[in-house]
């Protein structure tokens, strides 16, 4: 086969994800690294975005992501193939999420030398991953209009935990029921603080402004103190 | 507000779920009642299947629903509306799971004396439902055509515990680029024996066949030892 690594996530030893979760991130502040967790359910398109996005800033910033799967390694590889971007497939066995350790053990496995920003791809799931704390300076997430505008009801901690709430799959909002005002006014009800950004990741529109938020919010944390 | 019951689901206290899964299915094996669980995405359309399914069965077996959600009560409103049918909330108070436990306490909620066939809706999650067995006599699950025809690949357990996968939103599937042959074949690897059903639950179209299976399932476990 070819090179791409694939990593067996280890089940964490810390009891207390919360400081090991702060604890990550003063290190990599500390490396200058800016850890961006991207989470949402199965099917919303996470990769397609995540490649539009990095065809977008792969010039302007040195990156690199982290895959987390249960099983397979599509995603790393397709990522790999389409951007030449350094992808690395983190295997949870199983397990529903990743806390930071597990996280950690990814970073590892990467040449931190050569990064600003790391996107983590975290398990494709909107229960589990919003309970445990990465490390990452931004959490972000990805909503397909075919999974309906009333998931903010549904899934209340996920919205209310992430920076930037991505709407995907736009181009087909007329064969759902989907409103985005409604949707919006759902996610402010959650966490009046996050940004939304409509897009389709297929055609790749709208995906800008979801670079531009990641370099905006990359340079300003490295100026911070 | 109205009369609709909403049960506060309480952590499981019994260490060994499988045991307690086993006794319970043997408990309602007792009392003549089938029990269904029903597992999916976010946003898969289990709700819209489930009133199309409920329609089609109501009259001809006793049936009752539980509807788990970590928050909301929208979809046992929206059921018990739409169908009449008795449907209850559970309220998994963030849990990303039912066990066995668990689901006895919705059990306890409904009237069990006037009932054939209680399904199960549980948490929106492909990740750990599949990894508790709650007492069911079968599994089903439901992937729209939004989120892929790779599932099978990505959620390996999930599709190998269900006896039945419905594949939903087929109405859509000339938009995203879902290939149903493959998707078959990605679901045989994990599970040679599970029955798979495309429907567009919107329009009502295949409905029917899962219904079908499900009053045979019914019919055959009645009479079984």
């Amino acid at each position: 086969m070819d090179d791409l690594k694939v990593i067996e996530i280890k089940k964490s030893v810390f009891a207390d994800n919360e400081t090991d979760a702060n604890n990550l991130r003063k290190e990599l502040k500390d490396k200058g690294i800016f850890l961006l967790n991207l989470m949402s359910s199965p099917g919303s398109g996470k990769t397609t975005t995540l490649i539009r996005t990095l065809d977008l800033i792969k010039e302007k910033v040195r990156v690199a992501v982290m895959e987390a799967d249960i099983d397979s390694d599509v995603d790393a590889r397709k990522i790999k193939d389409a951007t030449g971007v350094e992808s690395i497939q983190l295997h949870t066995g199983g397990m529903c999420h990743l806390d930071a350790e597990m996280t950690r053990q990814g970073l590892d496995n990467l040449d931190l030398e050569e990064t600003d920003l790391v996107i983590l791809e975290n398990v494709g799931n909107l229960v589990c991953p919003a309970e445990f704390d990465t490390g990452s300076v931004r959490n972000a997430m990805i909503l397909s209009v075919p999974e309906g505008d009333d998931k903010p009801l549904k899934y209340p901690l996920m919205f209310s935990i992430c920076d930037v709430v991505v709407i995907n799959k736009m181009d087909v909002a007329p064969y759902f029921d989907f409103d985005l005002e409604k949707c919006k006014e759902y996610i402010r009800m959650r966490n009046p603080e996050a940004k939304v950004i409509p897009i389709c990741a297929k055609t790749g529109e709208g995906v800008e402004a979801f670079a531009q938020w990641l370099l905006d919010e990359v340079a300003a944390w490295k100026v911070s103190e």
